[in-house]
């Protein structure tokens, strides 16, 4: 059994993810905000890098039938239909809807992933259900860290370390690691980072969100749990994983 | 008052060094084999990418002059005089003369380095002499975990978390810190990573080095200050800094 985290998108070689199951973590904010608008009863979510290549797919899509959504340097991004807040992405926004979203970070390292066998979005609003359905499909998980421009994010490396070690807790066993594996568990048990909004408001994401106006989406994003859900990216876009239930009907 | 760590070479901007002291860490084995061969007494080490441009180098400096050493994949290289265990590096082999280093982690974070006001060579072997001087100098250092051929190494991490968490009991006070900084203090902090020969034994340069015949080295740079020399780059090529007794006489 392995398990590798790539503290930062540039680590990952394409061949490092052959037949492996990736889960991105973007927790300030593009995954936290996927999971968000996917729980909220969105139809389906196209993560994308570019401006650019949001405006032309809604296009293809039909711009009517879309939302764009996304952000540059926290902010949303002009002429778009929603930013990069969780808050946003109400049921009353977006249940039923197909978006668009185009975010520094986040959106990067999902497209980084899609040379995986499956890709997973994980947060610490939904840690228990991707924990869960790594387990259930006995994954050799690949963590990606989607970092901040390039730089190492606490927040990502956190959040996939508590990921981690609760599948480690229901696999225990003989677990082969990259030092970055080893590195997030150690931070993810670490009291000083117990408590994840205190440790938001002293990171590099956490502080440029709270200057751009949305300190409201730390205590957001902290919370554990929130949602019951997996996105999973297919055909380039995200939609919700069965859930284990309904498996076995 | 600013400290950064820069958990991989991938993650530094040119930007990021302007006018700092940086600290390039590569503890297994380039770091600690500089610090052992200048304190057997080397004249000079020129840190190199290639091994073209050291054989070039070695010819402009006069082939006879000088001892050519480093490694691929943790393997000495054909026809060069030394390979990059710091146990070879002895007074017998190396004292008064000049080498020329190339090694596929470490010399390249060097390289990286070069654009800052001034470069340092961090390792256990020389700890405290690091967090010295870099208090001495009232810097605002950069640390540069050079990894593994662009991984994340997590023996790196900690020793730049030591020298760190050194410098900061010494200069109390308000430090900004980056995300790499954070955690790099975490995991130096961690009971877990206290005793780094078991530590080395767990990492992926630390299985290389054993599996390649070197298991020996993992305890060599193990040793916590073994001297209390601080190598410095200056016009490519390193030397050791003046001792603080000797600057005061």
């Amino acid at each position: 059994m392995k398990l590798d985290v790539f503290l930062v998108p540039n680590e990952v070689a394409p061949a490092d993810l052959n037949g492996r199951v990736v889960v991105a973590v973007d927790v300030l904010r593009a995954t936290s905000t996927i999971v968000e608008a996917l729980a909220s009863g969105a139809k389906a979510i196209y993560p994308v890098g570019s401006i650019e290549e949001a405006l032309r797919l809604a296009n293809t899509l039909g711009r009517a039938e879309v939302l764009l959504c996304g952000e540059r340097r926290c902010i949303p991004i002009d002429g778009f239909d929603l930013g990069n807040s969780p808050r946003e992405f109400t049921p009353e926004r977006v249940a039923g809807k197909t978006l668009v979203m185009s975010t520094t970070n986040g959106t990067a390292a999902i497209g980084l992933a899609a040379a995986a066998e499956r890709v997973l979005i994980g947060s610490l609003l939904n840690l228990s259900a991707v924990a869960a359905e790594l387990e259930r499909a006995g994954a050799d998980p690949v963590f990606i860290c989607s970092g901040r421009e390039g730089h190492f994010s606490l927040e990502d490396a956190v959040c996939a370390g508590r990921i981690a070690a609760r599948l480690l807790e229901s696999r225990p066993g003989d677990w082969a690691m990259n030092d970055g594996a080893l590195a997030a568990l150690e931070l993810a048990g670490s009291p000083r980072f117990a408590d994840p909004e205190p440790l938001f408001a002293r990171t590099r994401a956490g502080r440029a969100i709270a200057a751009a106006g949305f300190v409201e989406d730390l205590a957001f994003c902290a919370q554990t749990d929130r949602h019951a859900v997996v996105p999973v990216l297919l055909n380039r876009h995200l939609t919700l994983a069965p859930s284990p239930s309904s498996d076995e009907r």
